[in-house]
């Protein structure tokens, strides 16, 4: 939830006269999106309604055109996702108020706030057509959020992690070990959107209508992204594990694309480190808080509970399938 | 800048099945408004476009059927305002998520973060217009924020305004006593803005196409809202007075409602007493910020500035007009 930039009435004029979408009849900052400042605009020519994002500096402006090309290549292979606008020169990714920016078509959908079932059927049909639909995408970006990254994250926060919980430093210490010696390396890979959390995925009569928010996709195991959501999609407020989503979840990708046996005996595995992932992040963002950030930090001992989940569990049976 | 309450899909989906306006397909917060939570909405039924506000607690619920009713009553009237949508059941004025609440639909326009001289003509002329259409109105909202209240508002900051600015608290008294002493009192009233600050006024292709946000509007004299558009529209960011931008709007306003003898000679003063008024207002907020607010405090002495400029002037004729 962020409006970080202020753009002049006459920047932003010259802006949109440079595309061929009508003049501004609305422009108004939405109250979402942590990393850049994001405005619905409604213009009296093209399609109408658009959103314009400035990339501010989290977003390192050199994975652009990594973001910006792939709605673009996903949109042009039938995935329901933002697709940017070209200016009359050629251009998606240009440049306002001094910052990176890009006007992308506006994608009609709410985000549920508790996903029921039929919610995370439609996400893990959408998931795997997307992965599908990312193959052969020719840009790379590796993720940078993964297991080494996630140690230089640890030692940041380590000297203050038991102020925090009570024996949280060992455990993530531990944690820590345990993926750095099992991380999986083999299993299929390609563009994963990496941060598919309820925000990020519309739907309109609980038919999943498209995804946003493309700014944390990358290389990674494909398995990965469904590790992301099964974190952020079947647990309860109460921090139960809802079996019956994962199974629906979980059912409806592989209808899509099948998991091979390596990949399914790799979830609990992959679900932990999501959840070690997120741990560490919201670990970070809370004892070192974005200067400006509008958003409150979010409670990193949800996902403390998430990763036990996955650690305790026999094997990927516990997520309602045949495995 | 503010989303206080967050509403479930469930609630949200229940509150606009009461209304003829079809189903949600997008609800966005909004980043703007101080007081309230706003919510951008598309349906698709109806106008299509539509923006939700819930009532947080800074506004009066006393007041809402004021502030409800008068838009419903100057759009009726021909003033570009949002215009309340009554769901099935006749109300206007309903309740989501346990707080006041209503669409209105959406107004096409933008702001200017920095009024031109045209921009300044055309809010004179809208608000003659609205000051015209506003006779008749049968509700009644004595100004919450006029002089008697200004001393309250004083002492609850005196004791730190030195350290804010030296000889604050001196100053601010000083003209407390002269407003409370030269305040006139049968100067023209009706219906005011009371807030009509360059958010709040939209324009399309510099045209003015309407107001918004009318939860200051007010009974009190119509002069005074124009006072309070001296100080909004007709400073530049530098401090300096633009006496074309006041000329225009005066004359544009005196082209739908000419001003009385006695409204002439009065607007330093009530310019110099709203400057009185946002100063202290501002000064409260940045003394005392709102718990949970996420827009930063105005700066207080943008309005010392302005208040100093209109005791200086020898008469309206500063402001570019014969008088």
């Amino acid at each position: 939830m962020a409006v970080y930039t202020e753009v002049s009435d006459e920047e932003l004029e010259a802006f949109i006269a440079d595309y061929d979408i009508g003049e501004v009849i609305s422009c108004k900052g939405v109250a979402e999106g942590v990393e850049n400042s994001n405005y619905m605009l409604r213009t009296d020519g093209g399609d109408g309604a658009y959103f314009l994002t400035l990339y501010e500096k989290r977003v390192a402006a050199a994975d652009l055109p990594y973001f910006i090309g792939l709605m673009e290549y996903l949109a042009g292979r039938g995935i329901s996702c933002p697709l940017p606008v070209h200016a009359r020169d050629g251009k998606a990714l240009r440049t306002l108020a001094g910052r990176p920016a890009a006007i992308v078509t506006f994608l009609d959908g709410v985000s549920v706030r508790r996903p029921r079932p039929q919610h995370c059927a439609g996400l893990g049909d959408g998931l795997a057509r997307l992965h599908l639909a990312g193959g052969g995408f020719p840009l790379r970006r590796p993720n940078g959020l993964t297991v080494p990254h996630w140690r230089p994250l640890f030692m940041h926060c380590a000297s203050r992690a038991d102020n925090f919980a009570a024996g949280l430093r060992a455990e993530l210490e531990a944690e820590l070990t345990v993926m750095e010696n099992q991380w999986p390396a083999n299993l299929p890979s390609g563009v994963i959107h990496a941060d598919a959390f309820p925000d990020n995925v519309f739907f309109l009569h609980d038919r999943l209508s498209g995804f946003i928010d493309f700014y944390f996709a990358c290389d990674d195991m494909l398995a990965y992204d469904i590790a992301i959501c099964l974190n952020a999609w079947c647990f309860e407020a109460d921090g139960a594990f809802n079996v019956t989503k994962a199974r629906l979840m979980l059912t409806a990708y592989q209808a899509v694309r099948p998991l091979s046996a390596e990949e399914m005996a790799a979830l609990p595995l992959l679900a932990r480190g999501s959840a070690l992932r997120f741990l560490l992040t919201r670990l970070h963002d809370w004892l070192f808080p974005v200067d400006g950030a509008l958003v409150k930090p979010k409670d990193p001992l949800e996902y403390l509970h998430k990763l036990r989940f996955h650690r305790d569990i026999s094997g990927p049976g516990a997520y309602g399938i045949d495995a």
